[in-house]
């Protein structure tokens, strides 16, 4: 079996290193081989496999700066049969490509807004007068670099090797301590062989949409979670695209949804909830550079 | 007395639609004449703000459809100086603004991401095969159209007619109940007689972060104002931007904080935060178009 992976393209984006990564290690572990697919968007990524067109997509979920990623999040509440096998959390740093031979020559820069706005200070502090142009991924402007030597690019230090561009500068995000949360997603129906078939999973992930006219729902939801000590390692809120003010929220809890206490506070959490989405229990497996 | 405001722009951004009609609401009601400054980002509308540059910037909070508006919410949370004054919603409704004949001859689309997402579906349905290209506000592209008869830009009636230029469809946003929410910033300090002045101010926003080491402190946060009555209206976690997993909570609720309930509350709540900020107390103001 071969397996296909969607990611965010072109190759060389992080989606992409984190998904590399993945296929090495599922290798290793299982034997499984797999080629990767690359996609315009997160949401394609997503649709690929909702649609079957690859078995699996490795998308960001979350970066320890910039935050969630609301197009994840938004594609999976939709998209209902998709689920959670593993997370992956990848080490980011940013790389400024450039065929100039010098700081001072650069008059723009290109890259995701996220790497754009990761490297802010940076950017402010020795090249302030530079024009941001922000595009799709971090490498869909790197075929630009070789023909217009005043531009560069925020990417991986990977992608530059790929696409053999000279570097001028690396480490220049703001925090080093910027890292990226990557979900490997699959269909719910689908064989679940080539996931962490450990007994016991670390992480839940859910949504759920509140009535409108039940005051307090939200604390009553976290309430059942705080008394049986399901610790809730994340919750964020997203528009219901209804109307302004009306929200689903996204929590990632610290259980395995198969647990007795898990089964139990989900089943209490679905008296409360108008719709409640589980996306899956999954381990977590960082990512060594 | 003449006050500068600034906002995101080129002028015709959906922001400088929001203070254009702060500025003449605040004419009608104190007489007090404001003129507009443009920004290139939403960062530097704010830092405007706390640096004195202007006494007040119109900032997006959040859209109906894309949510929080997280540049907006970072920046506030640095800038410690900054008070809330007014809300204002503002309904959206996208154009598709252009120099082409027809549809079938556009081959790019720019606009600012979150417009560009808001029309997704409208996008994919009409035009599904031009590339669309982000650019830092739905009006920077602008420019471009009268030299590219193939590109379009995705921006407001308003900045079609601003800039002189015809448009193609009206109407475009997938979600036709679509309206995005604005902040009127000031600093703490200045003398604050441009603002609604009413004796009840109906919401509070604050941001907080919790010590590492005190599980539930979020519920223990939630439960004191669920306990006193106080309507929660929005809560959004944020990166602390320190590690993957640690975030700062930004609540609106609906009370003023000068209340005698809401005092109560924010003296106990901030027996659980590490740091809490309280951005204001205000009024929310409906923009007829």
């Amino acid at each position: 079996m071969t397996l296909s992976i969607a990611h965010l393209g072109p190759p060389g984006t992080y989606a992409e290193q984190a998904a590399v990564f993945y296929v090495n290690w599922l290798k290793q572990t299982t034997g499984i081989e797999a080629t990767l697919c690359p996609y315009p968007s997160i949401a394609q990524s997503l649709q690929a496999v909702a649609q079957g067109q690859t078995q699996l997509a490795v998308v960001p979920v979350e970066n320890s700066i910039e935050g969630s990623v609301t197009m994840t999040m938004d594609t999976l509440w939709v998209l209902d049969t998709l689920r959670i096998q593993l997370a992956l959390v990848l080490p980011i740093t940013h790389t400024l490509i450039s065929c100039a031979t010098s700081l001072d020559s650069i008059q723009t820069v290109y890259s995701h807004p996220q790497a754009l706005a990761q490297c802010q200070a940076w950017l402010e502090r020795f090249i302030p007068t530079v024009q941001l142009i922000p595009s799709n991924s971090t490498t869909e402007a790197l075929q630009l670099l070789k023909q217009d030597i005043t531009s560069a690019a925020i990417a991986s230090m990977r992608a530059a090797e790929l696409y053999n561009l000279p570097t001028l500068a690396t480490g220049i995000n703001d925090h080093p301590e910027n890292c990226t949360r990557f979900w490997v997603i699959s269909q719910g129906q689908t064989d679940n062989s080539y996931h962490i078939s450990s007994p016991s999973r670390t992480h839940t992930s859910l949504a759920f949409s509140l009535p409108a006219n039940l005051p307090g729902a939200l604390v009553k939801s976290l309430q059942i979670f705080a008394q049986l000590d399901i610790n809730l390692s994340r919750i964020e809120s997203r528009p219901t695209k209804r109307s302004l003010g009306e929200y689903l929220f996204f929590m990632d809890l610290e259980a395995d949804a198969d647990t007795a206490k898990m089964q139990s506070a989900l089943a209490e959490l679905s008296t409360y909830t108008e719709i409640l989405k589980i996306f899956g229990s999954y381990n977590i497996l960082p990512i060594a550079i």
